[in-house]
């Protein structure tokens, strides 16, 4: 019987989380201050993060150690296995090999836990006794309530009112573990109060959440902010699953050829190809794929230069792909992948030709989850399948071609609380978002005019 | 650091069941044909059930060898991990051990799969296409749709229509494997028919659901009935849970001193404990508990005697302990541990005094899930947190009394698909089943009345 699931033991876990910003060819520019334009200070961030993680965002040293801590939480589920997907391959009648990196089994669900344990540990560690942050679809805000249970922290989520109203069981999960949540916009906050004064109904963005979270935590005495993807912090914890998945591919001796994640902010993207980016960089052949939905191509196409993280401008300016930051993307139900821009890093990457990029449409994403599921077992949640409709067309590819080929996918979520847009697809009422460039074109003009040197 | 997890590879998988039938100090009663209350015939079972299943029913060999096929299928999430809860300990300030093994982490969220994949298995090989059964919570049924689209088999699931307007993504999960799910009574079968003509509005219970199920599977060619729980060869599928533990119990070189687990029909109870108990009646020191709710005590209240398996009185007839056919227990969250029997072999050994049983009141239970939760991250299905809040009166006792205790719990299932049980409880107004020995008495009072030699 061959080995579906290549597992590491406990003490073979990382002890090094891999910064890949001393080895970039190009270096990213630097955040700059909204109200100056300016570089921003390291000081500017310290009363909404932790020392530690600012000192980490801008650090030069490629191997920053995970404290014990922080990996006696992680041995809650990590490492994770790097399954191969045998059925999957049978169906698809493929001589390519299919791994995927198994970052489902978190008690979240997801790989966000890997950045929140380690942004709770931080902000516990200097006295902090509560956090702040949004979320979207709510993967993140789960992910940081249970983080802040394992460490005895506060924890306050502002959910998209429209999330919070169509996706109630992430709201029961937060709540399981301790952590509050209000719909956003809320009467918590002067900004949430503002919009609701104006428009009663208002159902809430990504924007208008990091907004309120923002201000949460610089009202509230001993409260930090946290997030969840785009920062060169939060990939940084991230690469524990990729530094994991190169030792499992070194114990049976392979390596990928293609290593396919689906990519919103970029952290589970980063987490598992930068470490391989690093061999890449020092000669060796991979190719890595950023898997957009075409509802939201940011690195297909958008453009590189600075931008706001929020709609509401309230964020650092960030040098990276964006679509502009009032980009209002169609609804889909991967809403972990309606983000305007994308993370520096994975930007400069992408730039730098180190990272491909490609757009998907939501029912074939859609049709391959279902595949998936039927073949391999574990529904998947819609971010992730577009990594797995990609790896689908790698496979099939790699059948016209008869070639043997390793094809890597990050399984980043399962889809136990995404079963609406299962339902959705099963229906047969699935639509692809209607797109038009024009849409981003208009969402372009509003991007702030900053010159770089 | 100390290890949390401890795993075994695939190649340390169980290639035999354990078979406890010929190790029975006490043999069980045979079932009977309901129409001459003589024992049954293994020929009367082949319309219903593949022949090695009704083979292993009956079997006297101690070892069953797992078949590759199975095992290939096992591998997508066994062998599953046996955690040690370090944090629980920690919250109980406890000298005793606590141990989980996690059965959660199979795609269906549950130990069911366990014999699903089994039950697909012998059936395929037999030139079966299709499978019916019924569901009350949607475990089981989301088990058996899992199982069915690894071997390409047909499911139809009949679920309690209560539980199908009240558990709808259960409902979308069979769906998306590709099994027809119809809420029951349906009008799909001349009994489903039957009562809908007399009451249009009947909310459907376990009972009318197995017979839609079993008369779907007589009506149909090349079709078979599957049951979750209850009978020999499904408890005999479930011993891998316990002959795993073992393994890795022998691994940290300790062995349980306490066994505890959520008992409905007694399948992830018989699964894990089975094994030590062969070690029991060899001489070994092993507490065994079963874990019963106050609402549905069937061991601590029952009587052990001849009853159906349904409501409908259309199964034969077990020995076993019952609450009587006809007992409707109060509606409580934990829907897999409503039944109002037991499997033969939980009942024969609990009345030899191998076994203990216990109940416990669904707020407490409820307590216990959310302090899991909130210190070893998991969020626990309703029914395991039985045996989670069992564990903790445990761990408390092994405290006043400063005694180290080795205790084992089955995890038999995470609570992804039970968060507005969750909401019930948070919201605080869960309440305790108003509840009556007379509900018992007169349910007690229909036993068919069967003189045993």
């Amino acid at each position: 019987m061959e080995v579906k699931k290549i597992l590491l033991n406990e003490s073979d876990m990382p002890k090094y989380w891999y910064n890949v910003l001393p080895d970039l060819p190009n270096k990213i520019e630097p955040p700059l201050n909204p109200a100056t334009n300016q570089p921003l200070n390291p000081q500017d961030l310290e009363r909404l993060f932790a020392k530690e993680l600012i000192e980490q965002e801008l650090s030069n040293k490629s191997e920053i150690e995970i404290p014990q801590e922080i990996r006696e939480i992680y041995a809650i589920y990590r490492p994770t296995p790097l399954v191969r997907a045998y059925n999957l391959e049978k169906a698809l009648n493929t001589p390519a090999k299919i791994y995927y990196k198994n970052e489902s089994v978190s008690p979240a669900g997801s790989h966000k836990p890997n950045t929140a344990i380690a942004q709770a540990y931080y902000n516990k560690k200097e006295g902090i006794l509560s956090l702040t942050t949004e979320t979207g679809a709510g993967q993140w805000g789960s992910a940081l309530a249970f983080a802040g249970s394992m460490f005895g922290l506060n924890v306050k989520v502002y959910m998209v009112k429209v999330s919070y109203e169509q996706k109630p069981y992430r709201k029961s999960m937060i709540n399981v573990w301790g952590a509050t949540i209000y719909p956003s916009p809320s009467n918590t906050t002067n900004i949430g109060r503002k919009i609701l004064e104006k428009d009663p109904h208002n159902n809430g963005s990504l924007g208008i959440a990091i907004s309120e979270a923002i201000e949460a935590a610089l009202e509230n005495p001993n409260t930090h902010y946290s997030l969840g993807s785009v920062l060169n912090h939060v990939l940084l914890h991230q690469t524990i699953i990729g530094l994991e998945a190169k030792r499992q591919f070194e114990l049976i001796g392979e390596y990928p050829d293609v290593i396919l994640a689906p990519c919103g902010g970029g952290s589970n993207l980063g987490g598992i190809a930068l470490p391989f980016i690093r061999d890449k960089i020092n000669g060796k052949q991979v190719r890595v794929v950023a898997v957009e939905p075409q509802s939201c191509p940011t690195l297909t196409k958008g453009v590189y230069t600075y931008d706001f993280a929020d709609s509401a401008k309230m964020t650092p300016l960030l040098f990276m792909y964006t679509l502009g930051h009032n980009f209002m993307p169609p609804s889909i139900h991967a809403g972990g992948l309606r983000y305007h821009g994308d993370s520096p890093i994975i930007s400069r990457l992408y730039k730098d030709g180190l990272i491909e990029a490609t757009t998907l449409k939501q029912t074939e994403v859609f049709e391959a989850a279902v595949l998936f599921a039927k073949t391999e077992g574990i529904i998947p949640a819609p971010e992730t399948a577009h990594a797995i409709k990609a790896a689908i067309n790698e496979a099939i590819i790699a059948k016209e071609e008869q070639k043997q080929k390793n094809i890597l996918i990050c399984f980043s979520g399962h889809g136990h609380f995404d079963m609406a847009a299962y339902d959705n697809y099963l229906s047969g009422s699935m639509q692809d978002a209607e797109f038009s460039d024009e849409l981003i074109e208009k969402a372009l003009k509003d991007l702030p005019q900053i010159k770089v040197n």
